[in-house]
């Protein structure tokens, strides 16, 4: 069977199951993902063997170590996902939420309500925690999932998978809302992007490259996840004792993530007095400093170690301690840079100058602004989402971190008494 | 210059331009608008002649008297243009409004607030109306506007869009918010459509064809906007002397739309009753009917004239007098001929039973589902937005009629007092 014809068939099945999570009670979702968590406790030996079989595979064909970790699950990592499935299950109902209401002049009663997608295709790389965790979400929000992990995750995915249709099976729900596509052809990535009509929504979650693929070949709707080359504006009204650790756990607490900050913009009228301060703080803590002219300037009559920033520096998404320094003369160069070189995910200012701060908001033009904090809190579970299927980096539908809201859309419902058109 | 580098110079003018639109006062773009409604009731000589210029050029050429209509400027159609973008700078402002709001445990104030796109691109046919509508749609909605419409109507698209922008010179938004791209060269279409990173939304309004075309080809976001194969579901429980008004109201009211339905479908309980009073009501309206089995049959028993449906008939867009109906076993067959031919744009059911509302609703998976009322209520000034730049036929961001709010999107603001992640 040719890929595009399986990839129909998988989706074909997840439609027509489906239709036990459309309209169901949010009663019954709960009831199954409390079933699946209880199973996969029921069967940590079996899916830690699987997992060994993956590991030995892959670190035999010459993974690198950090894949392997990432690849790696171990009993405590296996009960972390089953608890946060269990928090997810006791979120509020996703489904049937009422965003606008109203009467029309001829008596028409109309309602905006959220609905589900449909089925949703997932594509990701070797984590196997996010099988069952995109499962648990999509299943929460009343979505059949089409799951398309990495084949280095092949036998932990196929496990998984395997324990959480069999757990749906005694509930109201179709063990068929779960479909894995084979991985160990890349061609079913394709397939799976050009189904479109089968298809509701494709979100790809991953590198760079695989985001690219993903935009350049889809002809279904998707979701672009992604990068985030994020800055700290420090402005002339600064509150400079606020700013340095700001900067440091922006650039620092957890490097490789997308919303760590890549680049720090320091307003001219306090660079002198600011900046020896700030690198020192960074160099000393192992960041490696790219600086324009001006902060490379201070940067060596301070004695701080500094390299000069190359052109590829500013867009760079750095994911290690590595970071980007430039003075600005004024708020509007600071947006200025940022536009040319970021990618409207996270953009922090500090300032106690609310007209700067407003005109920063205004004309940043990224998911979310961080006044006074740092980057690092655009995420899900900080902001309070309970669960998070990732980080949206476009304008569409949903922009910025996706709970289970960004997995609906919505229906008018209108109701009438037989009112025609006039 | 290629079409490439064109359209990226454009972009960019309108992208410097539209800073002046974000973070823009309500009542600057609401003066903006009315200058320029007010430069166009200056002007409608000079707009009529450049019309007339267009019309007998594609006169001349051999255009449908059809198109012809849609491409003819009067007078009276002119005011109401007029009329219509007033109406818009009346409305409520689509921006700045706060979504979501709250306060986190560690004391960071969150909010979700609506922020425009930015630089959106519209693909349109011959009606230059469009120019002006979309436009100030765009513009109260902080939206710069980068505008392709027909080379039919080239003359009318150059003078509208030459007295808008010197109706803004004189306002605080920049002229430059409008671009008008040349609609000579057909590529110029294709060069939007790969404008990534350089505009962040297109809007094709128009033919299946052009649709299409833009699914396949665009790599920048794009709102699809289209097709309308809508059904008529009259139960077993209908008010049958409901049902007829609706289905003659859905079919007839306006055929060429999208919001008209080409399909009625009826409960097998109660066909023999109820079909020849429909059939001869529709029939007696010059409504040409593509029957099956079921329904021929009791059309010809009850001497209605009638054809056999086609396998095409059930999927196709009639836009004319023209209708296809099927008997089906229950509300379940009802949805699956729905979901097998509709494009999940409006779905009509005619019931009295709660139960089976509930069903058709959480089932039917469309932009509007119409509860004993005319398909034809799927529309924006029907439904109370004032003005609508289309009518979303896709599940991401917008969906169903599009007004103002549906040209903004969302950014998170986070105001904290240092708050860093632990």
């Amino acid at each position: 069977m040719s890929n595009d014809l399986l990839i129909k068939e998988l989706a074909n099945k997840a439609r027509i199951a489906s239709s036990t999570l459309r309209g169901s009670s949010i009663e019954s979702r709960r009831a199954a993902i409390h079933s699946i968590a209880k199973a996969i406790e029921n069967n940590v030996s079996e899916i830690l063997a699987a997992n060994n079989e993956d590991m030995n595979r892959e670190r035999s064909a010459g993974l690198s170590e950090s894949l392997l970790d990432r690849l790696e699950l171990t009993e405590k990592r296996i009960l972390g996902i089953v608890e946060s499935n269990r928090k997810v299950a006791s979120l509020p109902d996703p489904l049937g939420r009422i965003l606008k209401s109203g009467i029309l002049p001829n008596g028409l009663k109309q309602n905006l309500v959220t609905v589900p997608f449909g089925v949703v295709g997932m594509i990701y790389e070797a984590r196997p925690n996010v099988t069952v965790d995109a499962s648990v979400i999509l299943l929460m929000s009343g979505n059949a999932a089409l799951l398309r992990g990495s084949s280095t995750a092949r036998r932990s995915n196929e496990i998984l998978v395997q324990i959480m249709k069999s757990a749906l099976a005694a509930t109201e729900i179709s063990p068929e809302v779960i479909q894995l596509i084979p991985s160990d052809d890349r061609d079913t990535v394709r397939a799976l992007l050009h189904a479109r009509g089968n298809v509701d929504l494709v979100i790809p979650r991953g590198s760079a490259s695989l985001i690219r693929t993903v935009v350049d070949e889809a002809l279904v709707p998707t979701i672009e996840t992604g990068a985030g080359v994020c800055h700290v504006y420090v402005d002339k009204y600064a509150d400079l004792e606020m700013a340095i650790p700001i900067i440091v756990n922006s650039k620092t607490h957890r490097p490789s993530v997308c919303n760590a900050a890549e680049t720090l913009l320091v307003h001219s009228a306090i660079s002198d007095n600011f900046l020896p301060k700030a690198l020192s703080e960074l160099s000393s803590r192992g960041v490696k400093l790219n600086c324009d002219l001006q902060s490379l300037e201070i940067a060596r009559k301070n004695g701080i170690t500094a390299n000069p920033a190359t052109s590829e520096s500013w867009g760079t998404e750095y994911g290690t301690l590595e970071m980007n320094i430039a003075v600005v003369s004024d708020v509007d160069e600071a947006i200025e840079h940022i536009r040319t070189f970021g990618t409207q995910h996270t953009e922090a200012i500090v300032s106690e100058n609310e007209p700067t701060i407003e005109r920063f908001i205004a004309l940043s033009d990224c998911a979310a602004v961080m006044v006074n904090t740092s980057t690092r809190f655009t995420d899900g579970e900080e902001m309070g989402f309970g669960a998070e299927i990732g980080i949206s980096n476009q304008k569409l539908h949903a922009r910025g971190p996706m709970g289970l809201e960004a997995m609906t859309t919505t229906t008018w419902i209108v109701r009438g008494e037989g009112q025609i058109r006039e």
